[in-house]
This record gives structure tokens, sequence and C-alpha cells, in this order.
């Protein structure tokens, strides 16, 4: 009996250092996504199209390298989006849409799913990297969300570099807003004109999983085109453009903002996990198609569970998404299935 | 038999009329808040605290007449809240705290928790009644948060009249600032300084239950005293500080914003409610006492499920509240029991 005990002990030893080896080198996985909008492949040409997957590509498996070597997600997520910032092919930082008096106005945000801790900024003009600032203030601010030219004066306490807007500018983003404008112009209740839902895509996002089991997410974005009035989307609302809680998901959305505030679509999917207990991809596809859809609220999130499960379900045309699973493997897609 | 079946028939309408007379004559229910905060009989003198409770009964029971005259919920939040923000006694519209540069800017929200609709403005300076302008942005605008000079501008499209920063000032408030910014300029790293929480409170709320059974929620503040870098609270950030959805409850919050934000307390109770399938007491009481509390997040919440049952819990010393339940039953309460 004796003996048996022991080696029953040995077996619960060797078991429990199986589950802890296990934890110590948890699988990682990213997620990405540069908008979702009308993007079909007669819209799209093939040259664009290559262009954006290898910028999807390089942005991804930047970000997963990151993991990778051992960095933390919420450092994973800002490589991957900072790719994606820079180049001007998607709505945020370089490239970034036009507002109603011709400048830009960015805003992002970050969150920490293992402290809850989030940053976000709103309507920074000369920030090259607004993920960066995000980032800056969830870890040298005692805030959550700055905005304007308040923020600016943060960042220009922790000696930030501006740069100027035309940094921003892009012929795509300025024609677009020339369209809009025209519009704008054309309709007398301009208070209440609904533009193409076009001028509003294009955000950015990362959702990550690193070795310590820890889950983060971010955004960031120009907005929407020839916005004004100070208009605020969901991509600096925490709950709304991005949420990430170690116990259920992160998440980072892309689509009408409005809608996204409304439906706090980043913290419910994670709720429906959580006191729901549905899993990931099925708390993702209830609020993107059961949810936004029948309301006329088209985007799409890109989504990550604590066991590195992806889901990037959107209820438009198409969403510029990639995404490095658990087992390594490399996806980047631009249309539907 | 066929006289069993008339009766039967007969029984069974008086039912069906009873349970559709009980339907249209929905019992209407209202819970307001002035903010939570360390309010203690021995720092609040007698003559104050019955300014205070009057001028909460005053708004509690002309949002409850507005109900009971037939009003939607979203206008007799509007009607309660407006007189919160007149009066001086509170941390919104006149009596608003001051900001670090010695100046005002306002923040509020609305949501009907019929339609989803929701409407918020964040940093405004010149708006008599945050939640007017708030709540149209919600039906007068395509957006849902608009924020500084550009909701002004909205606010100027739409023909209000502005009033000067004076107007908001009081001596409690100035000499409150006049302690935050000398306790700032001592710290040197004024990034991060964390100010006594009461510098935070005093934000008011209101939520409703009307005869048709809509819910709606509304806030409205000043945010922190000495707030800087264009700093926005949960207040105006729809699915924090306000939340309303007819299938869970409506939800106004107070407190240190920062976690109201990355808890997501306004949402989380209703997510709560609708998913985890927990009675609106009990949601409300988590999330204030299990998640805020361990993580020092102070504050508290007023919400209303759509049977009309009021929660107003809080985990700080006190905080200014006031309901008409179904029954009409009048509570207004200063202190913890």
């Amino acid at each position: 009996m004796k003996g048996l005990t022991m080696f029953k002990n040995m077996m619960v030893s060797i078991a429990l250092t199986l589950v802890s080896g296990s934890l110590l080198a948890n699988e990682v996985a990213i997620a990405i996504h540069g908008g979702a909008g009308t993007i079909t492949r007669a819209n799209l040409s093939d040259e664009k199209a290559a262009e954006i997957i290898a910028t999807l590509e390089e942005a991804v498996t930047t970000g997963h390298k990151a993991l990778k070597d051992g960095e933390p997600s919420v450092k994973a997520i800002q490589k991957a989006i900072i790719i994606l910032e820079d180049s001007p092919l998607f709505n945020a930082g370089r490239g970034a849409v036009f507002n109603y008096a011709g400048g830009h106005d960015l805003d992002a945000s970050i969150m920490d799913g293992s402290t809850l801790q989030a940053g976000a900024i709103a309507g920074v003009s000369n920030i090259k990297n607004p993920i960066l600032l995000a980032f800056d203030v969830m870890t040298q601010s005692k805030h959550v969300m700055l905005s304007g030219k308040g923020a600016e004066n943060f960042a220009q306490s922790l000696g930030y570099e501006f740069v100027p807007q035309t940094y921003f500018a892009t012929e795509f983003r300025r024609s677009a807003w020339e369209r809009a404008m025209s519009k704008q112009q054309k309709d007398t209740q301009a208070r209440l004109v609904d533009l193409d839902i076009d001028y509003k895509f294009g955000t950015v996002g990362a959702v990550a999983l690193d070795k310590n089991g820890n889950l983060a997410a971010g955004t960031s974005t120009g907005g929407m085109t020839a916005k004004r009035w100070g208009r605020i989307g969901d991509s600096p609302v925490i709950g709304a453009g991005t949420y990430a809680n170690n116990d259920s998901c992160a998440v980072s959305a892309t689509g009408h903002g409005e809608f996204f505030i409304r439906y706090n679509v980043a913290a419910d999917i994670c709720a429906r996990m959580e006191y729901g207990n549905k899993p990931l991809k099925q708390a993702a596809n209830e609020v993107i198609f059961d949810e936004l859809l029948p309301a006329k609220g088209m985007g799409g999130v890109i989504a990550i569970d604590n066991k590195g499960n992806v889901a990037m379900p959107f209820n438009t045309e198409g969403m510029y998404r990639a995404s490095v699973d658990t087992k390594g493997t490399v996806t980047v897609a631009i249309y539907g299935l």
C-alpha cells in the first residue's frame, strides 16, 4: 500500500510538472486588422492588394516574433501596429483620413488584459505613432483617456517629437475627403448626413497572447473622413473599440464607430464568454452578425482568447486581416470567404 | 361541456385583460445620484446636508412626476439632471470643479435603452446644461460622442446660448482647486500624482423606467479637480459611466473615473444580468464590491432594471442618492447604512 501511495504521489508530481511546464511554454498567437469595408476584387487592384498583403504579413510576423522572443503581448501589439501606422495604406498614422477642416485627428487605445490597465488618446494632430502615446498614457499618467491639445501637452512633457500634419497626408485620402466635402455641402441637413460607410473605415489594430498567458489589445485610427465637431469614434473608447481581460479575451474593432460604442462591442464579446460561457468564435459572431448586422452597424473585430484561439468575423464585404495561430500558421486575407 | 368551455374562455379573456392592463399601466421608477465620496456626518454640516437632501428630493420627484405624466424615461432623467446641474451643490453644470487652468470642462452622456441610441459630450466649457447637449448629439447628429470646441460648434449650429465660465464657478470648488494645485506643484512627478479621491467626486446622474417599459440613463460632471491634458473620465464614456438596455438595466456611475472606464462598469452590470442571469442588486454589488473595491476603484452606481427594481450600491463612506420606487416610495439618503 505504501508503495502504491508513493507511486500515486509520483504520478501526481509528474502530472503537475507537465501542467506547469505547459504553462511556462505557453503557446503564443496574434491577430491584426487594417480595417473593414466594401473591399471586393472588383474595386481593389491586384497591385494594391499585394502591397496590403505584404504589409499585413510584415506586421503580424513582427508581432509574432516579439511574442516568440518572450516579449509581453502589450509590447508585441505595439510593434505590429506601428508598422500599420507607418504605412500609407491604412487609416492610422501616415495615411490617416482628412477631417472636415482638411487636417488629421488621430485616436488610439491600448489595454493590458493582465492588469486591466488601459490608455487612450482622442484627437491628437501631430503624434507620429498614436499607439505609443496611448501606451504612455497607460503607464506614465494616472489617467486612462486624454484628448486634443491637452494630450499633446502630455506628450510634450514626455519629450515626444511632433510631426507636421503634412506627414499624415496621402493623395488617396485627400480625394476621398474632397468627395465627402462636396457631398456634405450639398446636404442641407449637414448635421445628420450619413456618409458612405467606406469613409469611416481603415482603422488598424492588434490582439495577442504572450508566453505568460497575458492578453492585450490595441487600436489606432484617423477616424472618419470629413469628421467634425471633435467627433470621437470607438477606437479610443475602452470597451467599444478595444478591450482585454485575461479571464476572457482581447478584442480590437473596426467599422462604423458609433454603432460599436452603442453596442459596447469589444467588452460585450468578453462578457458573453465570461458570463455566458460562450466560446470565443460564437461570442464574436453573435455580436457582429446577430447584434450589429440587423442594426446596420457595419464592421468587424479581431479577437483572441486566453487559449490562443483567434476569431476575425466581419459583416462587410472584406476586412484586411492577418493572424499567426498557436501552431505558427500564418493567415493573411482581405476578402470574405 | 359547452358551458364549461365558454366559462374557461371567459376566464382566459379576463386574465388576458388583467395582464394587458398591467402592461399598459407599467409602474414607473427613478433613481438619481449626486456623487459618492468621503461623506460622513463629521465632515458635512447639518445645514448643508439639509440643502443637499432638499435638492435631491426636488430632482427625484420632478423626474418621477414626468414619468407619471407619461413622459419617456429619456426625458424624465433630463428633468432630474437639470435640477442637479443648476444647483451649485454638485459637480456638474453650476458648481463644477475647476480644471488645471482654473476653468471648467464639462462632460455628459445619455442613453436610451429602447433603441440603444446614445449621445455624449466631453470637455465643453460654455454649455449651461451639458445633459441637453448630450441628448441633442444623440438625436440631432449621426454621432455618439463629440468633444471640445467641436462639440461647442455643434451646439452653436443648434442655436445654443453660451454661458461664461464664471457661471460655473463656486467658492467651495475654487478652494478645492487651490489645495489640489498646491499639492500638484509640490509633486515633482506631476504626471503620476494621485489626488485625494474626493477631488474627483460629485458627478450627477439619473436612471428611470417609464410607463412603456423603456429604460434610460444619463450622467453629467465637471470631472476631476485640477484635471489637465484634456483628461476624459467615465461620465461621457458609454459603457463606463452610462449604459441602458431594455433587455437588462440602466446604470449611471460616479467615482474614480479611470477605474470605471477600465472595468466597463455600467455595461458590465447589464452584462452580468443579461448573460449571467443575476438579479440587478447582485450584478451591481458584484461590480462595486467584488471588482472595484479590491482594485481600490472607489465610487458607486445607481441602477434600475426593466421591472423597476432599484439598486444604489457604493464602496465609499457616502453617496448622495434618491429614488422613487414602483410603489411611489421616496428614499433620499447620504450616508452608508
